[in-house]
C-alpha cells in the first residue's frame, strides 16, 4: 500500500470519527441524536474494531442491560442502533495526517487518498488501527502491493494465473487463500507455516488435504530467510526448514497472513500530547488539548480511567453534547429519547413500543 | 408510617446502596464484580425506581446495544444481570439518617427501624425517594397508619369489614382499591376524585359501574376540606362539592391514592454539601466530599453532567473500582468479563456462549 497523493478537494463535514469500533459506532449514534452527520473511518474493512477482531465469539457480561453477548453480537446491535444516522463510511483506510487549518477546521488525510475537512474530530481509535503484521526481510518493502500482499481481501485483482504462489500463514484465512489460489489457476501453490498445523474449520482442512493429495498444494513447515527480486518483481524466497537446512522456492506472488494486530500508528504523529500512548481529555467534554479534537474509548486517559466499553459509551455521549455546543456555540439542553418528539423524529420512531 | 426506634444492633456490611433504580441495580452488579456484597434500600416496594414508576411502558432508545426497550424491560434485564450478586433487599423503607461513626463507618437508619453499619455507602437516590403524595389537612398526621393510609399495597391488614371507607383518587389503583373494599365487606365505600373521570382499564371501569349501579360504591366528585377525629380514630370527612357546597361523609378508613412522586427528602439532612439539590462528586472515583460516601446517577453533579442512564452506569462502574480500592487500600487492576476466570467464577458462568 502506497500513500496516495490527494487529487480531489477535501469533503467538508461537521464531524469525522476516527475508529469504527463499538465506541466509535455509539459516537455516531450520539452525534445523530444531536442532529449531526458523521464521516466514519477505520483501518479495518468492516465495522466493530476490537469486538469484531479480537473477541467476535467471546461473551461480554458487563454491558448494562445485556446479560451476555458476543463481540460480534454487540457490533450488530450497535449497527442497528446507529442505522438511523447512517454515517459516510471510509473503511479499509487509515488516517495518516491530521492538520489544523487557518480557519480552525481539521484536514484529515488517509492512506487511500481520502481527505476530509472537519469542524470537529473524534478519535475513537481504541488500541490503534488494526493492521496486518508484516514480514521483516531485507528488500521486502519495495515488493509490497506488487508481489507481496498482506491479508489481501480478494485474490481476483492479483492475477495469480500461471504464477508461483506462496501463501504464508496458519489460520483459516491462509488455508482459504491457498484453496482460492488453486481456483485462480496458479502455476504452483505452496502453503507455508512455521509448524505443520493449521487452525481452520474441519471442512476447509479436508479440502486442503484433498488438494494436497492431488498435488495442487504443497504444505511446508518453514520460515522465510531471504528473498530474490528484481525491481518490484519477486522471483524466489529462501526458507529455513525445521532441520535447519535452507531451501529456495520459486515464488512470484507472496500472500502473507500473519494476523492483524493494533498499532497506535499515526496518532502519535499528529502533534497531540500523549501520556503513556493515550490522549489526556477533560472529563466534562472529552476534548483533548486541541480545540475541536475529542478522544473517547481506550485511546483516552483521565484520572480514574478504566478501559471498559460502557465507559467509552458514556464518554461518547458527553462528547456528543460537547461537540454540539462547540459547533453551535450555544448550550444544548438534555432531551430524553423516552419523551422528546425531536429525538423521535431523528430516530424515525413513533415513541411507542409494539404491544 | 411512624419512625420506629431501632431495637436491634445494626447489621454490619461492606457496602450499602441507597436507591434501587436502574443505576443502583447496576451498582450492585459492579460491586459484585469487585467481590463485594451489598445491602440495597429503596422507598418503593419494588426494584426499578424511575424506570418502573415513571415510564414502565415507554420506550428508551439510548441504552448502548439496546435499540429500544421499555423502562420495565430494562429493570427486568438489570435484575437478571445482578442476580448472581443477590443483594440483601430493604424495600418500602426510606433511609432517614446517615451518621459517621468514630471508626469511620456510616450508620444508616430507615423509617422501618432497619439499621446498617457500612464501610462505604453509595447514594443512587435519583431524583429522590418515591413517596406517596400526602393530604394537607389539619389533624391528619395523627391518623396516618391508623385510619388514614397512603397507597396501601394490601387492604387485608386494614380490617375494613363493617367500616365506612373513603377511597380517594382517580387512577387504576384507586378504582381497584374501591372494588377491593367492597370485597372486604366494608359497610360503605365512597370513591372520591376531584372530577367524575377515572383513568383505568375499561374492564375495571365496567366493574366499577356494576358496583355503582348495585349501590355498593358511591362515586363522588369532591375535594376534602376538613376532618373529624378522636385520637387516631377518624369519624367524618367534610368535602367540598363542585357547586361549592359542603357535605359531611361518615368515614372510618380513608385510603389515599394521590400518586407517588419523588422527594429529595432526608438526603438534604445528612450534612453533605448539596449544589442545586445534587451531590458534587469527583469524576475519577464518584466519591462525595465525605470519605466513604459515593454518589451515582441523577443525584450527583460534576462539570458536564447529563442525567442519562448510560452515564449513571459508567459512574457506578468507576465507583465500584474506587470502593474496592477504598476498602482494601490497594490498587485494583482491571479485568475483563470476556477473559477473566475470577470474574467468570463470580458471575457463575463458563465464559463461553451457547452455540
Amino acid at each position: 500500500m502506497t500513500t496516495a497523493i490527494p487529487s480531489k478537494p477535501p469533503v467538508e463535514t461537521d464531524v469525522a470519527v476516527i475508529g469504527a469500533g463499538a465506541v466509535g459506532m455509539f459516537q455516531v449514534f450520539q452525534l445523530g441524536l444531536q442532529g449531526l452527520h458523521c464521516h466514519l473511518i477505520d483501518a479495518l474493512p468492516h465495522l466493530g474494531g476490537q469486538c469484531a477482531q479480537l473477541y467476535p465469539h467471546k461473551p461480554i457480561y458487563d454491558i448494562p442491560g445485556i446479560k451476555a453477548c458476543s463481540g460480534a453480537e454487540l457490533v450488530e446491535r450497535l449497527r442497528e442502533q446507529m442505522a438511523p444516522f447512517a454515517p459516510t463510511l471510509h473503511l479499509a483506510q487509515q488516517v495518516q495526517t491530521l492538520v489544523q487549518q487557518d480557519d480552525g477546521r481539521w484536514l484529515l488525510g488517509t492512506d487511500q487518498g481520502t481527505t476530509l475537512l472537519a469542524k470537529a474530530v473524534v478519535i475513537a481509535a481504541g488500541v490503534g488501527a488494526f493492521v496486518p503484521k508484516t514480514v521483516k526481510l531485507e528488500g521486502i518493502e519495495a515488493l509490497v502491493g506488487h508481489s507481496v500482499h498482506y491479508h489481501p481481501a480478494d485474490l481476483g485483482p492479483l492475477a495469480l494465473q500461471g504464477q508461483h504462489v506462496l501463501v504464508h500463514g496458519g489460520d483459516e484465512l491462509a488455508v482459504q487463500a491457498a484453496l482460492d489460489a488453486v481456483h485462480h489457476q496458479a502455476a504452483s501453490v505452496t502453503l507455508m507455516h512455521r509448524r505443520d498445523v493449521f487452525t481452520a474449520p474441519e471442512a476447509l482442512l479436508a479440502q486442503l488435504r484433498m488438494h494436497q493429495d492431488a498435488g495442487h498444494i504443497r504444505v511446508l513447515a518453514a520460515q522465510p530467510q531471504a528473498l530474490q527480486a528484481e525491481g518490484s518483481a519477486l522471483s524466489a524466497v529462501t526458507v529455513t526448514l525445521p532441520d535447519g537446512n535452507s531451501h529456495d522456492l520459486d515464488v512470484q506472488q507472496w500472500l502473507v497472513f500473519q494476523g492483524i494486530s493494533p498499532k497506535l500508528g499515526p496518532v502519535a504523529d499528529w502533534g497531540l500530547e500523549l501520556v503513556k500512548k493515550q490522549l489526556p481529555v477533560d472529563t466534562g467534554t472529552f476534548v483533548t488539548e486541541a480545540p475541536g479534537i475529542y478522544a473517547v474509548g481506550d485511546i483516552n486517559t483521565y484520572p480514574g480511567k478504566r478501559k471498559l466499553l460502557l465507559c467509552g459509551f458514556h464518554e461518547a455521549t458527553l462528547a456528543g453534547f460537547s461537540i454540539a455546543e462547540y459547533l453551535t456555540d450555544k448550550p444544548v439542553l438534555l432531551q430524553y429519547t423516552t419523551t422528546s418528539t425531536r429525538l423521535h423524529e431523528l430516530l424515525g420512531v413513533t415513541g411507542t413500543l409494539p404491544t
